[in-house]
């Protein structure tokens, strides 16, 4: 079909004026006094929407006017400048067609729905104005990392999403099998034959590309993977989902700095992407969902982050421990609450911990020559804390087979991994950044159910 | 660090002559003779390899000398032309660091490998020239396709990969859990109690995102999923994969001419782009993998698509039938040999054929007025046969729900589908893009466990 977009309208303005077009949608209101009304059209292209006028003049202007909210519409008309209104201009109607009715019922009438409601109808929730701006910008947001990888010549390389190991060993996985649950086969110990499941083995949903990914970088040297991961955890929070996205870089001939330099570029460009390509959509958010988010947004792009060792942050967070629930000293985690405390309060802009004790961070990171921290980094953003964590590899075999060791991790299931330090090994670093994190901190919404298409969690599996 | 990449000394090769850079990167030869020698370095950024001369005014001559293939080095030198040599450049070393050695059992030493052999050693072949070039265009296809959506102003959506339905009921899903396979915990009927499991319900693997996605068509008018799906088929052949990812556009306001347009300008663009952005690697491809190649792409590109229904298509196959292992007649699927006897022998080019019988397709398709075809489409392309399968959807809900009635779909699983057709229903239409499928056949490799980067396949789930 020959439709015009209405983001095009708003976009080309000045072609279109005293112009006929066609313009297909969904109706937002309906309101008509005795001669004629107004319609309220969202297409779909664009966050604004489109008044149309018709007029009694329409040979089905009775059935125009019982038109309900949420019916699918084809209208033909002139566009008009409207100087003294609040829209730029509207449609005056010459045929209005409906495409589609709305039953009565139909759950999207004109007043505010609780996000809570309106994720009981995911199937729906995206007609509103927040969950077009959410999911437009989510798509944006993923069309900017391709870009900037791209643009730097990284290599995008689809990790597997089952898998027969579990990678670091983060959190519960969730099992894929084809086995008859309801009559498990047992082998001769009396336990599961999975020489019977499909891939003769037992298998896993993924919890990180990163392993893989690494295996990739020794061949193209700058690689990234995006795409679904999984976490089992029974936590119910407004963090946590089953099923997310994950972005994960991955670069050889690279330290800890090049690493860091690569995140604050991203994030940056990221950030200035959107701001360019959905004005309206990030007004919104600034005015009904999150005020100040432009502000705090804007003010990361113009910051160079700060650095500062982890040492160094956990001597300037024990003199404020009587603020904090968890006391901060040498060797813990930090908590959300020390890291916005670093980020908002002492650096005032985005800033790096890097050298984590060894303890509290992943087998694979490599050992600073101090023996007892590890070249690994988090980026904390105001307003929310961690939103990258990343580290320099270990590329020595010898410091990796021995940490293996400490940790009791079995080297035979990781052969590949070895492998990579013994042919060619080089320096390398890399970052993971979760997509849904990203996603909340750029539109300021506060739920991740709220910033995924149909969200998996606990209990919940909808659609 | 502060390397320059191969592709750029390649691509913009005259600011470099005569100029020192220097270069990380893995050796792919190195032949010394008494007094110099060179080495062949490739750093993955391009598919070309620098060579790089010593001399034994280096002091560790002696080591260069004795590195092995697979060894990453980084090397410091002048960029001189050699205007008779093959390659139009080489390195003169200054320096020369060994980052890595490769231990003498290297896998890849300089001889050919069998692709089935390599498939073996999935984290090294990627080093390799097939396998470089194979998944680089892997990558430039996936972001071409962003490209071609994003810049038509589709929406990317996220679809969820776990899921409590099974979507069309194609072939056979892998289930999710999280309960204890060794011990199945079992309600009072004797039978799995799923309340106990992560979700509280049997969930599985999708097999498309297409009924997902339709819901945010509905929203945004014109959207697409690039996602992983899951088929658990017990086949064994060179064309299925158990995990592959798959392109699913959806328009609102679109019958399936605009459905057949879409695909079309798709295909062409991703193979422009590829041309265009790999010319080393589709040489290579035509040279090694598959002569005429390029000139069947660039055949694809030039014309015009045909069109042709299914029952005409059936007319002309059934003159030929004593070619074709399986028989033609009316109500029979296509099998590839008649599809690849249409697109190569009748039509010389890429044909889309129409208007299947109902009874061969999926249940969403929309019913045409002879009460016996459905509005679908397959593209069929030289050398491959069916790429791309579409349709137009069924709006009604009167007809979607009689269709559902004669298979016995239970309507209650697909209430958020129905939905669709009762508030603001329009014709709309989509396809699915098999991503595998469309790499091979812009590669060449004839085996999809050489397109994946980590091949999931039966009894294989290897790294």
């Amino acid at each position: 079909m020959r439709l015009t977009d209405i983001k095009e309208l708003y976009r080309k303005r000045e072609n279109f004026i005293g112009t006929e077009v066609t313009v297909g949608g969904w109706v937002r209101s309906n309101r008509d006094s005795k001669s004629f009304g107004f319609l309220v059209i969202n297409d779909g292209t664009f966050f604004e929407t489109l008044q149309v006028v018709y007029g009694d003049g329409l040979s089905n202007f009775e059935e125009i006017c019982k038109i309900n909210v949420g019916a699918a519409l084809i209208v033909r008309g002139t566009i008009v400048e409207t100087p003294n209104a609040k829209q730029p201009f509207e449609m005056q109607a010459a045929e209005v067609t409906v495409e589609g009715t709305s039953a009565a019922d139909y759950p999207l009438q004109k007043k505010r729905h609780t996000f809570e409601y309106l994720r009981t109808i995911s199937h729906l929730r995206p007609r509103t104005n927040t969950f077009q701006a959410v999911f437009r910008v989510r798509s944006l947001i993923a069309y900017a990392i391709h870009s900037f990888f791209m643009e730097r010549g990284f290599v995008y390389v689809h990790t597997p999403l089952i898998t027969g190991s579990d990678c670091e060993g983060a959190g519960e996985m969730f099992q894929v099998t084809t086995l008859d649950l309801n009559n498990i086969p047992k082998n001769g110990d009396g336990e599961v034959d999975f020489a019977q499941d499909f891939f003769g083995k037992p298998t896993n949903l993924t919890v990180s590309g990163q392993l893989n990914v690494e295996t990739y970088a020794f061949a193209f040297k700058n690689v990234y993977t995006f795409g679904p991961t999984f976490r089992a955890e029974n936590s119910n929070t407004t963090r946590h989902a089953a099923e997310f996205w994950m972005i994960e870089p991955e670069m050889a001939f690279a330290d800890l700095k090049d690493d860091m330099m690569l995140a604050e570029a991203m994030l940056k460009y990221i950030i200035r992407y959107v701001l360019e390509n959905a004005p309206e959509e990030m007004a919104f958010f600034n005015q009904f969902v999150d005020k100040g988010l432009l502000e705090r947004l804007k003010h990361v792009v113009d910051s160079d982050f700060a650095h500062v060792t982890y040492t160094e942050a956990v001597e300037i967070l024990e003199k404020h421990n009587d603020a904090f629930d968890y006391k901060v000293s040498w060797g813990c985690d930090l908590q959300t609450e020390h890291e916005r405390y670093l980020t908002e309060e002492v650096f005032k802009r985005p800033v790096f911990v890097t050298d984590y004790p060894k303890e509290i961070k992943a087998f694979y990171m490599k050992l600073n020559e101090d023996g007892r921290t590890v070249a690994a980094m988090d980026c904390l953003v105001p307003g929310i804390g961690e939103i990258i964590g990343g580290s320099q590899r270990e590329d020595k075999l010898e410091l990796l087979e021995q940490r293996m060791e400490e940790l009791n991790l079995p080297k035979e299931d990781y052969g590949f991994y070895l492998d990579l330090r013994r042919y060619g090994s080089v320096r390398h670093a890399g970052f993971g950044l979760g997509f849904e994190r990203c996603v909340m901190y750029l539109t300021g919404m506060s739920n991740i159910r709220d910033v995924v298409p149909f969200p998996r969690t606990v209990k919940n599996c909808e659609l």
